[in-house]
C-alpha cells in the first residue's frame, strides 16, 4: 500500500515579524520542519512553534539555513564544508533542546532554500550536512531533494533519508526544480494539475520535465508551503484526492 | 579539607575577531565557560573550544549571554523572564550539541556579563535562568554571584549551586562586586592582594568590603579572567598558593 | 489659525518580513518616519519607501532606534551618550543617502520605540541625539514627546521642536505617556474619545491625565500608528474632524 | 613624473573586537578605506577613525562591503544588482555623516573582499556599485582592481577611477590576482620581490604573471595591508624605495 508524508516549513517568524500560517498549514501536513534562528526563526518563536506542532501530534523536524535573515536564507553563501557541519550541528541542537522542553522527540532535518538547492548538487555540502546529522543523532531522517545528491550523501552514511517533491514546482530533466527565476515555466498554478504531478510521481515513480521528458523520480514526501492561502488550500485538496486514492497520508516514523 | 574550582571564560573569538588567550588561560583553572553565540562565540569558535577543552580534561560549561555581539553582553537588556528562559535554553542547547561531538559532557551553565550581574540582584530573572537549567538538564551545576539571587533560584530549583567569587574584584557591604563604573576602587591590582582575598574568603568564609565591614561568602569556585596576560599570571599565582596551603583545586563535580 | 501636522512610521518592514500598511497610511499624513536599518528597515525598504514617500509629497524624517531587530527597538538598553550620539548620526546619515538619491530633504528626526521613551525623561540621551542631529545639519526639525526632556534638549541647542501628541493613548500626571504594561488604562479605545483628546489639547493646550487632572501640552504633530487597519480608520477620522474644526493639516516646515 | 598613491584598510575592528594596526598603518598611506558596519565597523569605530584619520591629514574613502561579519565580507553572497545599489548607498552615506562630523571630505569608495572580487569580473555587480557612487557624489574616486570591471565600469560613468595594485599578491595572466586558495604561489612573502613588482608596475605598466607572462598594468594606488607587522613593514620599505626612484608618493587628489 501506498503511504506518503506531507511536510511544511514552520516557525519563520522573527521578533514582532509575523510570516505564514503556521496554524492553518499545520491541519493539513503530517510533518513540520521548523527554522532555528539563522534564517528565520528565534529562541520564542522556536518554543511557541514546538509548542503548537507537539499538541498538533505532527511529526517535527529542524529547518537549518544559512544565517541570513535579511535575504531569508535564500540566497548561496560561499563558505566551507567545515562551516556548514557546525552550522547545522548549532541549529539542530538548538531546535533540540525544545523538543525536549516539551517531551516530543526531533524526528529529521531538512535543510532551508539556498543550502538546500546547494546540498542537492553539491556533494561536499551534502557530505557536510549529512556529517552533521550523523553526529547530532544517526537515527534521524534526512530530507532533500527526490534523487538528489543529500539524498545520496544521507544514504552512504546510512540515515534513513526521505525524498522530497514539489507538487507545485516543475521539474527539469535532471530532476531538480526549475529555477524560479524561469519565471512561470517555474511554477505550477493550476491546483489539479498540481496534484496530478504528485499522483503521478507516488503511483508512476516519475515525473514529466518542463521540456516534455519521463524523469524517474520516488517520493516519501510532498512539501506543502506556508506562505499565502492558496498553498494551505492546494496542501488541502492533495490530501483529499491521496486518501481518495487509496493512499496513506502518514508521518515517515510509521513506515515500516 | 578545603578544595576549589577555578574557572575561566573562553570561546569569545567571532568569526576573524580573535578575543582572549584561550589557551594559556585553559592551563591555570580547572573549569571553563564557552560563549553559546550571542555576546561572543559562533558555530566554528563552539567546536575548536569545546575540542581543546575537552583535550585538556576540562569541565565544560554553557556561558549564555544577551544577544548583543556589539556590546559584547555587557549592557543590560529590558526583557521579560519568558524571553530569558528560552534565550538561555537556545544557547545551552547549542552548547550541548557540540559537548555531544566531542563525546564529553556539559557539566555547568553560568550567566554572562549583563545577565549574570541581573541575575545577581533580580529574582524574576534569576528564576527564568534557574528553570531554563532544570529543563534542559537537571543534573547541570548553576554557577552565580557568591550568596546572590541566582545561587538562592538555583537551590530552591534543586539545582546543584557553584558559589563564584572574584579574586581581583572588590566588594560592597551587600555581598555584590563593586561596579566597574567606580573606577579604581573596583579593581584591584596587586596580585598579593588579590590572593589574599581569595584566601580570607575560602578559609574565613567572609571578605572585607570596600567600606571595611566584613561580609559572609562561601566559594565555591574562583573566576579568572583571560583578557589579559596579566589575569592569566594571577590565575597562576593563585593556583600555586592556594596548593601551598593545602587547598586542593578541583573541579565540583569531584566534591562529594 | 490653528495648524498642526499628523505623522506616521513607515519603512518598517525587513528582508522578506512586511509590517504596517505603508501606503494606506501615507494617505492620512503629512509626515512621515522611516526606519533606518538597526530596529527595523533595511537598505532595500529605505529606498523604496523614500521614493513612496517623495511621490506622495511627504515630509521626510528619520526614526532612528537601538540597534535591535528581534526587540524592534521597543526595549532599553543600558549604554552611554556617545554610542547614542554615533548611532544617530549613523542612521541619519544613511537615511539622508537615500533623500538625496530621490532629490527629496531630510526634514526631521523622530527617535523610535524604547530610544523615545527614553530620550523623554532622561536628560543626557537627550542632549546625545540632540547634538547628533545638530550636527547632522542644524536645520533638521526634533519630534520629541510634548514637554519632554528631548523638546528641551532640542530648544537649548536652538534646533526647532515638535510637540508629539497621541490619539490613543492615555497620559499620566506628569505628561509622560501611561506606560503600555498598564493594559487597558493606557489605550483610548473609543474613537470619538481618542479625536477629542487631540482637539482638547490643540485648542485648550492642556489634557486629562487618567488621574483626572488637567496637564498643560502643546501640541505640533500627532503621531498616527499605522500597525493595524483601525489606526489608518482613526487617522482618517482625525483629519476629518480637525478640518471640520478649522484646524489646518499641514507639515511643519509650512509653519511660519 | 611618477606619483602613486598608498592606501591602507582601517577601521575594522567591531565593538569589543579589536583588528588592524590602524595607528601604524596610517603612518606608510596616503588615503584610507574606513569600514561602514556592514562587514566591519560599527558606528563608534567609524567615528574614531574618521577623526584619527582626518588628524594624520589622510584622504579618506568608504569601505562598504557585504553584509556579513562573521565572514568579514570575505564569502560572495549572491544577490541582485539593486540590492548592491542600496547597500552601497546605505554604507557611503553612513560614513559621510561621519566625514562631515569631523569636517574632512570622502574622497573616494573601494568595495571590500568578495564584493571588490565579484565586482572586478562581474559587470553588472561592477555597475550597480560605479551607479551607487555616481548617485552619492560624482565627485567621487572609485577605487577598483587595476584594469578590472570595476574600473570599465567607472570610467563608463565618468567617474574618476583608480587603478589598484598589490605588492605581495601574484597576478595571473588574465591580470586578475592569484586567489588564495592556491595557497604559497598566491603570495609573495620576499619584501624586496614585493617592492621590485610594484616598481615594474609603475615603472613599466606591466606584471609577470605567475606563468611568466608579461600583462599590461596601470597603477594609480598600491594597497598596504594591515592585519600584521610585516604588512606595515612591507609599507614602509615600499615607501622609502619610491621615493629613492623619484617617484612622488601622494593621494589622489593631488594628482592633476
Amino acid at each position: 500500500m501506498l503511504t506518503v508524508d506531507l511536510n511544511g516549513d514552520i516557525g519563520e517568524s522573527f521578533g514582532v515579524y509575523k510570516i505564514g500560517n503556521d496554524r492553518l498549514l499545520m491541519k493539513e501536513v503530517t510533518s513540520v520542519n521548523i527554522a532555528c534562528g539563522y534564517h528565520a526563526g528565534d529562541h520564542n518563536t522556536m518554543a511557541q512553534t514546538v509548542k503548537l506542532a507537539a499538541e498538533q501530534g505532527l511529526e517535527i523536524g529542524a529547518h537549518p539555513g544559512y544565517q541570513d535573515l535579511i535575504g531569508f536564507g535564500r540566497r548561496s553563501i560561499q563558505t566551507t564544508p567545515e562551516d556548514i557541519y557546525h552550522m547545522i550541528v548549532y541549529q539542530v541542537s538548538a531546535l533540540k533542546g525544545f523538543c525536549q522542553l516539551f517531551h516530543v522527540p526531533l524526528k529529521h532535518v531538512k535543510p532551508h532554500g539556498a543550502l538546500y538547492n546547494e546540498a542537492a548538487i553539491n556533494r561536499g555540502v551534502a557530505d557536510a550536512i549529512a556529517q552533521a546529522v550523523v553526529d547530532c543523532d544517526s537515527s534521524l531522517i534526512l530530507y532533500g531533494l527526490a534523487g538528489s545528491e543529500l539524498i545520496a550523501a544521507g544514504r552512504a552514511k546510512n540515515l534513513k533519508v526521505a525524498n522530497e517533491v514539489f507538487a507545485d514546482r516543475t521539474y527539469q530533466d535532471n530532476g531538480t526544480l526549475t529555477p524560479r527565476h524561469f519565471g512561470e515555466r517555474a511554477i505550477i498554478h493550476d491546483e489539479e494539475v498540481a496534484v496530478a504531478q504528485v499522483l503521478t510521481i507516488l503511483k508512476g515513480n516519475r515525473v514529466q520535465s518542463i521540456d516534455g521528458n519521463w524523469v524517474s523520480m520516488e517520493a516519501d514526501t510532498v512539501c506543502i508551503h506556508g506562505d499565502n492561502e492558496q498553498a494551505v488550500q492546494l496542501g488541502r485538496r492533495l490530501r483529499y484526492v491521496l486518501e481518495q486514492e487509496g493512499i496513506t497520508v502518514s508521518p515517515l516514523s510509521n513506515k515500516s
